[in-house]
C-alpha cells in the first residue's frame, strides 16, 4: 500500500461521532400485513470552517469526520491536511467544527460559485473543478480481469447497510483486489468524499488504487476520482455521457454495469488486462 | 384533471430546446467482445435569473424549460408564475435565460444559504425549505390498491430512456391511475422539478394527484412533493429515516419498494384504501 508516511506532519484531532446507521419502520405490505423494516439514518450535518458556516450535508453519519475532511479536500477549500487542526462533530447540534492552523485564504472567493450536479448526497461542487480536469495527471495504474473479479467478490461478501436497509450508496478503495476502506452513506458523493478524507488523512495516494462505487458514473464522480489520483473506477451502476467524455480526456478506466462476472469497460482500455478465459462460460444476451 | 384555468394569467414565453437524450458508447465486455451501448446525455445548463447567474444544473436536457421553471418554484425564488416573462434555453452556450416582470425581491437573501442534500441531479436546496414544512397543508387525497397497481402497470409499459440507456431517474404525475406527465433526467430532482415546473405553468394543483419516482424518498424529495401539494408519493426505490419522519409530520402517504405487485406503505395509512384481494396469490418471503 503506497502510503506516504510523514511522521513530522501534524495530525488533525478528530472526534469519533459515528452514529447509529439504521432505524426501524413499521410498514404495511400489499397483503395488509404489518412488517418491521430497516431504514438508513439520514441526518443534517452543518460544517463550520473556522466558525464560518460552510454547508449542510445530509448524511447517514457513519464517518462524519472523514466526510468533512473529504468535502474540504474535494472542494479544494483546504489544500494541505497539515492545515487542519481539528474536526469535531457534535450530534447534539448536528454541527461539525473544523478549525485550521492560520485560517483559509480567500474563502469568500472559493465558495462563491455553485454548480448543482447529479451528485446523490452531495450535489454541490464549487466552481473551478471543471477547470482542473486539464491539469490532472493520472499514474499508469492497471487492473486485470482477475483483480476486477476479486474486487467484485469482496464487495459481494462485504456486510453493508445496503443489504439490511437499502437506500444507501457504497464506495470502496481497493489496491488490486485488496479492500482498503469501505464507506456507505445516503448519497454516493458522501461515501466518495469519506474515502477522499481518509486518503488525505492517512497520506494514501490514488496510485495503484481502484475505486468501487454502487453509484452512477456521472461527471462529478469522474472528476472527484481524478482529483484523488485514482485512474480506475468500477461501478455496479451505469454511466452518463459527460462522465464518459471526461474519463476519456483524463485517460481514466471506467468499468460500469459490473454485476457478478459481467462488466462493460467504457474507457481506458490500455489500463485493463483482459483475461476473457475467466469470464462466465455462457455469454449473456448482448 | 384538476387544472385551474386562468385565462387572464400572462403565460411565459418558453423556448423548446429539448435535446437528444442518448449517445452511443463503444465498450468491451467480459468476453473481450466490442459492443455499442447507449448512455444518457448529461449537459450543464446555467440558469440566469434576470441576467444574474443563479446555478448550473447537470441535466439530460429533455425538458430544460420545465426544469428551469420547477427549479425556480421549488427553490421559492419566484412565487407566482405570472412573474415569469420568458424562459429561453440556448444549448450553444448551455444557458437558460429567465426574465421576470419587475424583477425578484431580495434575491441575495433568498440564495444565500446552501444545503447539500441527497438530491441526485440537484443537490442544492436553499435554506428555509425545512422551515416551511410546519406550514404546509395537504388535501385529503387517497389512493386505492387498484389505482396503485394501475399506476405501476402504466410505468412498466411506458417507453423510457432508462430502458434503453439506464442511468437516469424517472418521475411521473398521476391522477388516480391516469398518467398526466412523465419526465426523466440524470438526477431524480431534475425529473421532479420538471414536473413541478409543468404543474406551475399549467396551473395544476397537487390535490388528488400521486407522484411516482424511481428514486429514493429522502428528506428533500418529501419536502418538494409537499411543496407541490402532492400527498401521495410512490417510489420504486427505498426511503431514508428523515424522509420517513418528514412524511409523518406532513401526513403524507409514502409507498416504497414498489415492484410488480409488491409494495410497502411507510406512512399515511389513512390515505390508502387497501384491497389485499388484488395482491399476488403467493406472499413473498418477508
Amino acid at each position: 500500500m503506497s502510503a506516504l508516511p510523514e511522521p513530522a506532519r501534524p495530525r488533525p484531532l478528530l472526534s469519533s461521532a459515528s452514529t447509529r446507521f439504521t432505524h426501524e419502520a413499521r410498514v404495511v405490505d400489499e397483503f395488509g400485513h404489518e412488517r418491521v423494516v430497516q431504514m438508513p439514518a439520514e441526518r443534517d450535518l452543518t460544517l463550520y470552517l473556522d466558525k464560518r458556516e460552510l454547508v449542510t450535508l445530509m448524511t447517514m453519519g457513519g464517518q462524519p469526520e472523514l466526510l468533512a475532511l473529504g468535502y474540504l479536500r474535494n472542494q479544494r477549500l483546504v489544500t494541505d491536511i497539515a492545515q487542519v487542526e481539528s474536526v469535531q462533530v457534535d450530534w447534539d447540534v448536528n454541527a461539525c467544527a473544523i478549525t485550521t492552523r492560520g485560517g483559509v485564504a480567500d474563502i469568500e472567493a472559493r465558495t462563491a460559485r455553485r454548480i448543482v450536479t447529479t451528485g446523490c448526497g452531495q450535489g454541490t461542487v464549487f466552481g473551478g473543478l471543471m477547470d482542473e480536469v486539464g491539469s490532472l495527471r493520472l499514474g499508469d495504474t492497471r487492473l486485470t480481469q482477475g483483480e476486477l473479479y476479486g474486487l467484485l467478490d469482496a464487495m459481494r461478501r462485504h456486510e453493508t447497510v445496503y443489504k439490511s436497509a437499502g437506500s444507501v450508496h457504497g464506495c470502496a478503495l481497493f489496491e488490486g483486489e485488496r479492500l482498503l476502506l469501505f464507506t456507505e452513506d445516503v448519497g454516493r458523493h458522501n461515501a466518495l468524499d469519506a474515502i477522499a478524507g481518509w486518503m488525505w488523512l492517512e497520506g494514501v495516494s490514488g496510485e495503484g488504487k481502484t475505486l468501487y462505487t454502487t453509484g452512477r458514473l456521472t461527471s462529478e464522480m469522474v472528476i472527484k476520482s481524478a482529483q484523488m489520483g485514482v485512474a480506475v473506477v468500477v461501478s455496479r451502476s451505469g454511466i452518463t455521457e459527460m462522465g464518459h467524455r471526461l474519463a476519456e480526456q483524463l485517460g481514466m478506466a471506467l468499468f460500469a454495469r459490473c454485476t457478478n462476472r459481467h462488466f462493460l469497460l467504457y474507457t481506458g482500455r490500455e489500463r485493463f488486462v483482459a483475461q476473457p478465459e475467466l469470464a462466465p462460460p455462457v455469454p449473456p444476451a448482448a
